[in-house]
């Protein structure tokens, strides 16, 4: 079945990686409902709650012996698949371990903690490739720290930039969400473990000390409060995501602009078989940038799917807004993982046509450097003069063919120096390089605080 | 892999009905674009631009034995499976046969036009489950129609309605959106076929008879101008699916509050293991509201995403945004199957406690009938007058625990007759149930035009 | 106050029209309350509910004469700004007629009765500028049908087209809009007449026959039932404008790639002071394809809200859902209205720039001729063989620099004349040229058609 | 002009603080503009790129002075505001001064800083509201941790709790939030200077100590790279303020249920005049909650917009991009302004009916002991066949009309014993108000950091 692209055989390879569709696949769910479960029985044990043997009886379960297609039917019925999972548990359960399964446990605490575990490891994957992205990027800016091309506001040619000034954007603007990483993990990776009314009433006295040795025995932190219906984490992992998607988006869109025939200053890596067309035998389509735009077109939606569940978490439990999660945030997961991989291709490998980036920056027959230009010129003249010199000039060039250079060079009062030196590329390639030196720098300092994290 | 829940093995069975996810899975998927395909050859013979047998062969062929793993790996490379698909049917052709298969089309028009044949079987799902909920919802309404309850605004109990009332209001909210299917099928129903560039360039001035061929062969119609990147149709689809969660979601959070234990005015029919929790033994959840709910906070998000595709279909065929409408409009036909089954249920067997219900339009001790009197005292004292003395006497009803009634028998100037007369429950009665008459005849009318619809 | 740029002095101007700005403004909602007042009364009147002299009483009011800030802070006290505004226009009628004022209605009713008011208006604004978009691109692609240029696919040159075909598509896509107009208006042009708990209780047995009046009276239609909760009406109009906006979205997008410096196929039209830069003088930004595309952007987000709030309506009336309605319909309409605004203008001055066209057309050196040379090649050697001949041969053009006809005609086994004639741009320019004819019809018949609807 | 309910001088009060209204309006925006203007020359002047006296000559001037309906108009023309402003600006200067007014900036550093600005003041007031909820409700939440109530889960009556514990959920729910306070304000508050194409070339080698100086003259932090199309720190303001209503909008949909006629354990603090209805004198809207929920329901689309903005920020500025901002992100600070508003009442006022929660405890008859009595039952008989007694108990409690423990006494192998401790009510209500207690010492340790924290 696949309402998802993301979900089908046919094209969920194209939009997810493997690795990423192996942590969300229903046996990885009812490996982290196990594990959970396992977590608590230990915990209980040694809150003298459980007997000794249950958490290892547990871990003795094969998931992929439980009859899934079953199981689904008997959530059907039950609206959460905790509640047949625990039946089907039970019955595996020797009879004096059994009673103590699940104690005092409700099905969001097992579900959510499930869905953490998932998290945790699909968090693993987006951190490993966000790095391989933040290096690419990084060394792909440094190397053409002093590439000229030209910058593009409104689709107008501006002014000239390098390349690596450009890719630097692309790059610390990731980085801008990654540095964001700590703060989120504590807020993702937090145990549920409330009981059915999130006060832990069943362990009398002991509660704080189940809950924390059930967060310890996952490696994961506790909450003061269970968050049955306090969605914060969830939203700020979904907001988190939308957030790399845009960042990712951003650089996606230049590529395929910049990769049109049109402009041809870049391409993606070359792969065999890549990108062809049914009718164009000739076409390099840009697969990757258009998987992450796909993705980035498709996130906003489910971030706001996410804020509204949390808008509407109602009561202790609510009827809806929980599920609603799931409609949308192992999503989010998917989508990342796809344009991630695509992106850090691209970082690595991108092509680039510098002949094509200075024909592209002659193109106005000098119009960019006109912003230097009144900025000489109005030392001379007044700044409001200038401009409106410029502009002329400008219509002229238009009009005319001639290079802005040459057109200016005829105004009375323009001095000559002032004019060679206005169209002097050295002044914008230096500042560009500079910048792009700056966002090198924030970018691998972002790279490098990650990556020397311990291991979340 | 299930990063959507609707594609879960374990949980998409609580969230979409086995024939919608019959409709969406990859072999019905590459079934379409076969039956395209032969539709398209079919075409082309006619024109004598393909070999009278290809239509036939393509049709023998059988698309379980297509080696969808294979062909999703070469998704991922080409960027669309039309291109892996049209690769691995040429080599199962005969050599006389293969030059002409796929010509003249390009990858989005099979693509397109296989989602649309999926689309209409599952079009046909919605529309019987629709006019199940409408005869249901109708039939209920009628029943009710003097069923006395109180009506809630804010929350707060306002004035005594009918539950056939409060019912054909849920009824003629479906119904309005139904209303809208005549116009919408012709909009969706759509064969695309446009060619590389959406001319039909290839097929010369054969063009639109190829075209109307193709699409009559399908059972579709055809339009003027390739849809490659007007999406208005795909739009309009996701936005009627979107209208239509949010008629059930309305209904949905009503039976979650009126079956709330507080409230306890109607419950969903009961099922052995229906609703229950791992917890709370004795607990009967709103499954299907639940599923319903979480339907309709997860498709606005979509239809949000289907409308920015739509607006970034850029140049003649876009890089992103047609992707995009695979990660979101098949989702909202899964979420509309399982909220319609479930709305179907509730319709169908929505048990209701009248006694309750009047036992809660007593709660307020008469106040509900506030309107009612300030309208009958305010013909003798003027209408801010008459507003004024209720808000009194409510706020004595509220501190004193008399009855409104029995605090304005009290009041100088009252009219013992009025009086009387504004607490009679029989003009509320009467009206709603006037009301629910209207809006069934409404609910019927609708629910009879569709019914007699030729087949889409 | 500005919270929305839509209603700042500064911004306003360039994102709403004039027009629009008067419909959505505090005067003109204070006048609809006073029009849906006034018919209300006449209706009660007629029925013997109201003194005669009621309607005309109300009618005479000065809106203007309102203390709109008072109201204001009355209404944050209130939570709806019908409760003040009927406090306030009763101490301005006269005793004997003022117990009449307002009976048996609800704010509700008021409210969104005033609303709808303010929609027509804005309705026929939206409608007119439509159908002069629609007339301009009709022009234009008639004219253009046979200019040519290249088609773009994923960013990539892909085949010979026409721009008249291109227009057509941007027309027929707002056409296909537009064609649902005539099913829009009678789901929103209904008249809110429910009372309290919309059963129209007050009003016994004469409940129909007023809201009928009602409704006749503001030459609006009724709703057998009242729609407090029923909020399909409402998201149809904001889906609809959501549309319109991504249909001249997809425009707007191409047209800032087509006037981009690197592609300079297309410039908005020219107006002094247009689209300048502070910095960049020389620029001419495309000011109207911003304002649209910042409309296009902005409108999705706005339709999920009203779809949300169609489906939280609980009860007989919600506490958030209606007022969430109002943070978002009309600023829809103001988005349409500056969309259209610079749409218009598009359409009617678009200038083109058609030998770089020709140029553009020639970038790949008869690439985008490869699908052509693909089919005429196909018939002798097989469709997979052409392919892959083709692929080689693109190859070639790309390392050498030469021609694709060239690198071509050196293969063995490539015929002739099948060889002049996948390169003649004649073929590609008749078929783009039915297509726009095809288009231009279409589109003129959704515009004719709506153009002879008599006024809604 | 009223697009937005949050502009209307009718309805702005209701939805937003005269405060926050102040601070996003035309003369604030201005004065901001003004004020970024005459950082840069201050700047500028250090640098010896400007007169010294510029600066004092812009502070000088008086954003109330300038023509807003003109700069409006020229806007549309220039499709930007700056463009107008910087000229309107220069004519006021004298002629010595002129020329270097603005000098290497470009619209958008003006522009997005000034907004900064905007943003600052208004995340003062953000704060400050938040943090006084913050003490309501921790003060709530401790004043109520030992009063009885009962928990709702899918609706239905679950087990007892805390109305402390409950608040302290709403309280963490939205501390939980505020804790990425420290990390959101240096993302935020971050001067833009980049000038034309983001480089600061036309300060040469004194581009990063202009830009260092600039911000620190706004108390602003500078960033190592222009922001232009780098949007994670805006995307980052908008999610938060989207998760913040999201917590509140949580707290007010309990709040309207909690206060519903039926449920009655709650009513917003009362004010003479708030939340009456025009029709029925009696009722006492929440309109508090009422405000927060819309407010909830409308941001999350304008968080997506914010998203997709984000991700389309093509080029080195884009077209339409950023202009959607504009349309989505003071809103979401004007929502946030009402709501927190609202919430603040609340916390501070909100009035609880104790009785009330007694009686809806009792209203089950026992059966939200169920869980307690299975989990104290297994104990002698195993989880499985406990469960299944409860359950057929409660069928018999539902049936009869007994309680739950009358039912279970009569079974045999039930401990009386242990029958009577599982329906004290005790454990549940220590449980709970140790589980408020953990709860309000994590939502001061927020509050406490972020009191202490200098003033942003």
């Amino acid at each position: 079945v696949s309402f998802a692209a993301l979900d089908s055989a046919l094209l969920g390879p194209l939009f997810a990686t493997e690795a990423m569709r192996a942590v969300f696949d229903d046996a990885a769910r009812l490996n982290a409902m196990l594990q959970a479960e396992a977590a608590l029985a230990e915990a209980l044990a040694t809150a003298g709650l459980a007997p000794a043997g249950l958490a290892a009886a547990i871990a003795a379960l094969d998931a992929t012996k439980l009859d899934v297609p079953a199981l689904g039917e008997a959530t059907a019925q039950a609206g959460v698949p905790v509640i047949p999972f625990v039946a089907a548990v039970r019955k595996r359960l020797p009879a004096d371990l059994e009673p103590a399964f699940h104690f005092g446990a409700t099905t969001q605490d097992i579900g959510d903690t499930a869905l953490v575990l998932q998290m945790r490891a699909a968090m693993r994957l987006v951190l490993a490739d966000s790095l391989a992205v933040l290096d690419g990027l990084a060394a792909l800016a440094q190397r053409h720290r002093q590439t000229l091309c030209v910058a593009r506001s409104y689709g107008q040619h501006a002014a000239p930039i390098t390349f690596g000034h450009r890719v630097a954007v692309w790059g610390l603007g990731l980085a801008d969400v990654l540095d964001g990483w700590p703060a989120l993990c504590p807020r993702v990776l937090v145990a549920s473990l409330g009981g059915p009314v999130g006060t832990l009433a069943a362990y009398g006295d002991k509660g704080p000390t189940v809950l924390e040795d059930y967060a310890r025995g996952l490696d994961l932190s506790s909450s003061p409060l269970a968050w049955h219906v306090r969605r914060g984490g969830m939203v700020g992992m979904a907001s988190w995501l939308g957030a790399l998607l845009a960042a990712l988006g951003k650089m996606a869109g230049d590529i395929v602009y910049l990769g049109s025939t049109d402009v041809g200053e870049v391409a993606e890596p070359h792969q065999p078989g890549r990108g062809g067309s049914s009718a164009m035998p000739h076409k390099r389509n840009p697969v990757g940038a258009t998987v992450i735009a796909a993705a980035t077109l498709a996130a906003p939606g489910l971030v706001a799917t996410m804020l509204h569940a949390a808008g509407q978490a109602e009561g202790e439990r609510p009827a809806g807004a929980w599920h609603a999660e799931w409609h949308a945030l192992p999503m989010l997961f998917g989508l990342a993982s796809g344009a991630l991989r695509e992106a850090k291709a691209i970082a690595a490998g991108l092509t680039m046509d510098e002949a094509r980036m200075m024909e592209n920056l002659g193109r106005t027959r000098g119009l960019v450097f006109a912003d230097a230009a009144a900025a000489r010129l109005a030392a001379g003249m007044g700044a409001a003069a200038a401009h409106a010199l410029i502009e002329r000039a400008a219509d002229t060039v238009r009009r005319t063919g001639k290079s802005l250079q040459d057109v200016l060079a005829t105004e009375p009062g323009v001095d000559a120096a002032a004019l060679k030196a206005a169209f002097d590329l050295t002044p914008a390639r230096d500042a560009a390089a500079l910048s792009a030196d700056r966002g090198v720098v924030s970018i691998r300092a972002v790279r490098d605080r990650l990556a020397t994290m311990k291991e979340i």
